[in-house]
């Protein structure tokens, strides 16, 4: 172990070495751009899943699980879905010692499949709507890549529906964006920013796209997911059709919504500090390490005891609690060692507190100079417990809240905009006419435009000066 | 829907409609020998991983997520394993618009990406035992493919693990096999048979394979996992070193075992009867359906109410209940629509029934003939359904139980035994003197050693009349 790369100096360092040193990812891949996702990093997308599975299975969407491998001339249906995904897509072209007649591509996403099989599905408006949702992993060829960020293959759930009317679709839509943003805010504990994406930034084969984004400390945006409403022609495409009450052919109105593993990456990205990551309590791994101090062979065996009886009570509690009686190891040791992996809380007890009744409880959040030490009396520890998990809970969330607040600017024009751009990172609300030529001229400056808000407080695009529609977000992004 | 095939005259035939009409799977797929798994199908299969998931985190084993693609020729590492699965690989050629340099295989089981992996976790005694496991989707291009059976793509777990000893490592691996029978017997109802593979039915690069065998209705068995010894040339293979206690360099003794979407199909084979699936309650989707019965508006809101309740209070009971009550159907129509579903109890309730506080109960086990209503006070619903549910689930097991004792047969010799399995299908016990030639014997009937078992009860081999070691189970086989 290293020290971390200064977090406010090196983001990009940091971030590299905070997620191998927590051991959320092996960094080292023997295949380009994709990545062992280590026992503590998958035990944190486990308790995500969990999370937002359930959220899923409540929209009225059952799971399914579909083919790996998709026709090659089943992208090739739906123009904007070809041009998007051709050129990333990982093409099996021999199988079974044989070329294939056809060759296969690794869903880089599965409308195309999930088309097909609703064409075989939906006969009557009786069949809808129809709500599917798999957890799989996916492959886009990328050129540069990130753990967790941007990696060939990742882990997702994609949700697909399909729905009679355009209203009740668009509410779908709608309600898996708000599952998301209740998601990030409420359990991963990131401020989120909902909107439309401008036309050039949405899926391709899609009329909409809602995202959902948060403002990392360095400044750049993240999309974290995104909800989309598909064309109709797409669907048309793989002869989707229902006959409607009165009779008669129609084509549904479909939805598809998406979030990744990269969730990972804006959870790290959002909360860690110089010493490391800080997990969010209601989906951490770990949400309290008992660290057991002892000089003496007696100190041992009475701090052990009671170790051990605290962490099976807690434990009882539905707490996630991880007793580290590892005797290779000084107490200093692992402090920093739990530290670097980001646990809300670490209870300590030496043969004093077992004397006095107590623990003491130390909060990841609280920076090394102002660390306070938390003394507890043993009858009063679950209830003290779940207030700091709670607190901790709501303090990540509001300390990010007041980054993003900070880093939240307001600009009138490009020149004003393009200024302050190029001396902070940071989300830019400003006018746009709506215009791609205008929107063009922020590749300029590496922005894009995270999301159209729904507000309209600036009354002229940053452009080109003519009246603007809706505010838009602009940042530079990952 | 159709009627089924005679389970007893085409069993092959009744395998594949019951599947497809109780909507475990789609038949139909665009790419050749994937199928989708739909959501009846789907939660079957959630209900087995969470069982499993959680005897194997019980286990001291931890979740990973490892990449999809593996560099070519990293199967080829290990002579063995490169012969075994080089034939049935998917080859991704071509990714991002180009041609790679080195042509990627898809995961047909990971050891070769783990003993990489492993090579860079493992430096000493102290990271051993290293327990990891995923659970993921495999590609093997298999030829002739059958739903759940024999699939191109597959879903299952990979366990992996690193030892010290060669004694730890076969206490793991035989753990492991433990589990895996608990699993079949204790929650899918299905008795199985343990026992070690035979040299030719090895898994390609395991020093031991131990298999556990289902017996199918027709008189076929079904391997419905493995747990292997993996040789240590295998893992020499990949640098995989520790320092022992005493400081020396020394191999580690590797285990590895798995479980796979196979084991919906052994259920459905070992369970269904004429009428379709049984499910066992442990794992059922869905465990009571509720068919409320009316006839007049008035009766209609009186039942529906009441069956309302009543699934509330099954739900709170932890009961997975469902209440059908779409009026597009008659009441016969759903009896027939939820017993090709399998679902183990059926709830009737009509407007007498809600006069006399009362529900009905069937119990899906009975055949047509002798089926029982079993009229049941509301006060006692709770206690009733419980017993119910848990006799199923020994009913089934038992009932499967039996069938296999009938079709488990003594054979002496080579004669007897081809004589023999003309006739019936069956496991048949012989003795065996471990010679591979008179393993060979056996393809000319279709017959394999499904396993060795611990017994001893034949002196002699059935081939050649040489002493027998241990009787081996020779079947034909899935």
């Amino acid at each position: 172990m290293t020290k971390l790369p200064n977090i406010n100096e090196n983001f990009a360092e940091w971030y590299h070495e905070v997620i191998s040193q927590a051991e959320l990812v092996d960094p080292v891949s023997p295949t380009r751009g994709s990545f062992v996702i280590r026992p503590y990093g998958y035990a944190l997308w486990e308790n995500i899943v969990a999370v937002l599975n359930e959220k899923i299975k409540e929209s009225g969407t059952q799971n399914i699980y579909m083919p790996l491998l998709i026709p090659e001339a089943f992208l090739t249906r739906e123009a904007k879905h070809v041009e998007g995904f051709a050129p990333e897509v990982a093409v099996v072209t021999h199988a079974g010692g044989k070329k294939l007649e056809e060759p296969l591509v690794i869903r880089p996403t599965s409308e195309t499949m999930v088309y097909f099989m609703f064409s075989r599905w939906i006969k009557s408006w009786r069949d809808l709507p129809l709500k599917i949702n798999q957890w799989a992993n996916v492959v886009r060829w990328e050129m540069r890549t990130r753990p967790f960020l941007r990696t060939c293959e990742f882990l997702w759930q994609e949700g697909h529906t399909a729905h009679a009317t355009q209203v009740e679709a668009q509410e779908m839509a709608l309600h898996m964006l708000g599952v998301y943003k209740e998601l990030a805010q409420d359990y991963l504990a990131i401020p989120v920013i909902t909107g439309q994406k401008s036309e050039s930034e949405r899926f391709p084969g899609a009329d909409a796209t809602y995202t959902f984004e948060g403002l990392m400390q360095d400044g750049k945006a993240l999309q974290m997911g995104t909800s989309h409403m598909l064309t109709r022609s797409f669907v048309e495409a793989f002869d989707v059709y229902f006959q409607n009450t009165e009779g008669q052919q129609e084509v549904p109105y479909c939805t598809s919504w998406g979030a990744t593993t990269r969730l990972i990456g804006a959870l790290v990205m959002t909360h860690g500090d110089e010493n490391g990551l800080i997990m969010p309590p209601k989906v951490a791994p770990i949400q309290v390490v008992i660290v057991p101090i002892f000089k003496s062979d007696d100190q041992k065996t009475l701090v052990l005891e009671r170790a051990q009886k605290i962490a099976a009570d807690l434990k009882q509690q539905g707490i996630r609690v991880k007793l580290d009686d590892d005797e290779q190891k000084t107490p200093g040791a692992k402090f920093f060692h739990w530290e670097v992996r980001g646990v809300p809380v670490r209870l300590e007890i030496g043969p004093k507190d077992v004397e006095n009744n107590q623990v003491v409880l130390v909060n990841r959040m609280e920076p090394d100079k102002a660390k306070k030490k938390l003394f507890v009396s043993l009858d009063l520890l679950n209830s003290s417990l779940h207030d700091l998990l709670a607190q901790i809970q709501k303090g990540l969330f509001e300390r990010a809240e007041q980054k993003r607040a900070s880093q939240w600017h307001q600009a009138d024009t490009l020149a004003d905009f393009a200024q302050k751009m190029k001396d902070h990172n940071g989300l830019y609300q400003v006018g746009w006419c709506e215009s791609p030529a205008c929107e063009q001229n922020l590749k300029e400056f590496s922005g894009t435009i995270r999301c159209v808000l729904e507000q309209s407080s600036h009354k002229k695009c940053f452009s080109c000066g003519q009246p603007s529609k809706n505010d838009i977000l602009v940042a530079k992004a990952y």
